[in-house]
This record gives C-alpha cells, structure tokens and sequence, in this order.
C-alpha cells in the first residue's frame, strides 16, 4: 500500500495479540519477554527491551527506549525520545518528560566492558520537566518536581522542587504540584 | 526487499498524493488531515499529527514530532528529534536546532488529566540553537537568538542573543545573526 | 506477518550484504555510500548517510543520526538518540553518551544557504556524558570527561574533567575516568 495515498496498513495504532489490553504502534519493538500491564499505549518507533516490566495504563511516548530490566510502575507517562537504562527503577504515576536522558554508569569508557550500573529511583508521583538529564545513583523523592531542561546530580528530597544545572531546591510544592512557598515566586 | 542489497523500497523520499508538491519519507507518519505547503520535505521517522499546519519549503528532519494543531510558518527548519507539542506557535523562517524540547504544561503530573497549555510563540526569523529546552508561556521574539544548550525561562525580546541555564540577555544580534556589540566578544 | 504475534519479520538485527562483518537493524538506513569497518552494529531507525566513514567494532544505537562526511574512528560508542553533524570527526574508542547533540553552524538562520561548517574534533578516548551538547569550532581532547548536561563551548584539554552550562575545569581524570585530584570530591 502506498504510503501517500493514506496512512498505510504498517502505521497503525493497534490490539496487541501477545500483551492483552495493551495498543502498539506497528514501528513499535517490543521483545516478547518484556511485561507490560492492559491499558499502556505504546506509540511510534518505541524500543522495550527483554525482561522490562511496565505497569498498567502508562503512556509510552514516540520514540521512548526502554532498556532491559528496567521497571516502571502504573499509571506512568514517559514522553518523546525519552532514554530509561538498565538500573533505572521508575514508581508508580510518574511523569517523565520528552528528551529525558537517564545515565548508568558514572565514568563511561567506551572500551571499558567492565563498568557496573550504578541504580537510579524515581519515586511515586515525581515528575521530570523536559530535557532533564540525571547522573546515575540517586533517588527522586515522591511528588519532587524537577525542573525542564535540569541536570539531576544528587538526591531530590520528597516534594522538593529543583531546577538548574547542577539542579537545586528552590522550594517545595504539594501533591497537585503547586508552590508552597512565596519564596518560589523569585525563581524563574 | 532484502534490506542490506541496497536501499529498500521502503526507504525513500518521495512526491506525496495526499499533499501536493511535498516530499515525505516513507517512514514519516502523517496525518490526513495535517496541512502541509508545497516544498516542504519530511524526513525519516518524523511525526505530523491531526491538524498542524505547517507552511512551504520547510524541512523537518529526522525523528521531529509535530503536535496537534501546531502551527509552524513558511521555510522553517525543524532539526532532528525536535519535539513541538501543543500551543506552540512557530512563525516563518524560524531555525529550531535539533533535539530542541518545548514543553506545554507548567506543572506535570502524570495523574492529572484537567491540565491546560501554556502557549508559546516563536517569532519571525528567530533562531533556536541544539538541545535548547524552552518552558512554556513564553514568546521569543522575532530574530532572535538563543545559544545551544540553553534553557529559556522567560519572555526573549526581538534581535537578543540569550545565553545558559537559565538564559540571559547577553547582546543584540542583527538579521543575519552576526553580534552588534564588542561585550558579545567574553562570552560563550 | 503480524507485529503483534511476535517480534515481525522487519524487526531484526542481521547481517548487512553490503558491508561485509557489519550487522544493521531492518529499520536502519545506511546510506550505500557510507564506510562501515566489520564488527559494527548500527540499531533501530538510525541513519548513516552518504560518505560517512565508521570504523570497525563500533555501536550506533538506536535513533542515531550521522550525517555526510562525518568520520567515526574503531570501536566508539554513540548511544541513542545523537547527532553527529557534518563537520564532526570522532577518533578511536570514544564514548558519545544518549542525546547529545553537535552543532555546526554558529550563528544559524533558516534563511541562511551560505552558512559554512566550523569543524569540531573528538580525540581518542574521550567521553561526553548523556545530553551534552558540543558549540562547533572546538577541539576536546584525548581522554578528556565531559559530564552529562554539560554544554561544551570552547575547547576541553586532554584528560581533563569538565562540567556544567558552560562547561569548566574541574578536575583531571586518568585513562579510566578516575579523578586524579582530591578537589574533584567536592564538585557534583
């Protein structure tokens, strides 16, 4: 079927037949030994790798990589291009942003086959804006909000608010994400 | 078609039916009811949903996603991997760098589903340097310039050239781009 | 065959007929003109386009783009999601980490057709971090760290560890990435 005479047969979203309850993009790859709960949409060109688990109803967004063994809870939205590696635990009701890049090891050699993962969490109902980039071996606090476009290098403390590069606390916010103190007004 | 005896068929630029006088890759997903002008080329993997308008002789690249109802001028670039979300309106001749991330909603969460967008306008001519993340409700203004890497958290008056994380008014720069102030000259 | 009834015919790993010891995912698009040293695997929906030059052993992840003329030395890794842009020459055993983004043109513009490429070099050994970003015209050394979400915008000297928006100095670090000094304990 041509391509330019209306969406082709190959660009559909669809029933998956080998994960009950679950829609797949058809340029979608996702290894027959990973888990995933009903209700998770998985859109185009996505990669979920053997042994993942994602949980139920998550959005898998164009173009998200999801490495082997990585977990990711329910109810979670993982945007455009969005990189999770191996060592990344991800909890339920997160929200992880477009061009996200997680990291797993903390001194990358490319001729080094001998670098172990350093694990990365992120908890419960955490959201990571656009762009955000996390160094490996830390923890995201629940409900913590990291700014777009920040670089995570250390633990985020729950319901912390962080932004910059390295990203710091400017303030906390509450569950719905919004600021619970006048002094986040002054930050930008 | 054996992929590796040469190009596949499957891999091609080619005239589209569905909207004259533009070139789509076969892998470009487009939507039908997209409006897209004449001379514009859309690349391998790119993403054009319902509704966006997109004007003539534009190039999106590779892997660019184009978001409902988006609205981007005439002989824009749109560099790999950018992602264009909703309410984001870009005028004529804007360069967006790749891996440029826009966002739209100034508090995700991943549970929330009562959101609303923060619109964002990129004015005439500006210019959007790689992996530039813009948060939402701003407007850059026309000629523009914001560096590469940048994390842009508020209004860019017309002809500034901004700069870091977040970024800052460091000069003016003319049409062509080239900086009109000898204090240009310390930064990077 | 259908997608959903296991990983389909298109979606496979295999060896390339046109570069002899190299192995290309059904979904890559390497140009025929392109070099490819035996031992590479280029993954999902990346590009290789036309004159590019890749040595042997290398990874080409998943979404990568390498652009014309662009040179790769033996055993690199580029990992997902990065663009390496005409201009760009990367040596041996380099570490390219997820996202990162080249640049070519200093001051861009969409309007621009006579703009020229400034040449960016990665020496042997070094490793740019998840989501770096790399301003054209610099040299970064051998061996040199440049830690994730770092933007790179003048040259980084050999084994030198830099970081931040704009990348700096702040340590040097051995073949291996170890820090070689104790003042690198307090940055993060």
């Amino acid at each position: 079927m041509n391509q330019n005479s209306g969406p082709p047969a190959a660009f559909v979203m669809q029933q998956s037949e080998r994960f009950p309850g679950v829609v797949v993009h058809s340029t979608a790859w996702v290894d027959n030994r990973a888990s995933i709960g009903p209700g998770t949409h998985i859109w185009m060109n996505a990669q979920v790798r053997e042994y993942a688990t994602i949980g139920a109803e998550c959005v898998i967004a164009k173009d998200v990589y999801i490495d082997q063994h990585v977990r990711i809870g329910d109810r979670c939205k993982i945007q455009n291009s969005s990189s999770i590696y191996f060592g990344v635990t991800i909890k339920d009701e997160v929200f992880i942003g477009p061009h996200v890049a997680f990291t797993n090891d903390r001194i990358p050699r490319a001729f080094n086959d001998a670098w172990e993962a350093s694990p990365t969490v992120v908890e419960h109902g955490a959201s990571l804006g656009a762009n955000v980039t996390v160094r490996c071996g830390v923890t995201i606090g629940e409900y913590a909000m990291v700014a777009a476009g920040s670089v995570v290098t250390r633990d985020v403390a729950p319901y912390s608010m962080v932004i910059g590069n390295p990203a710091r606390h400017v303030c906390f916010v509450d569950r719905d994400g919004n600021r619970a103190e006048e002094a986040c007004d002054v930050i930008e």
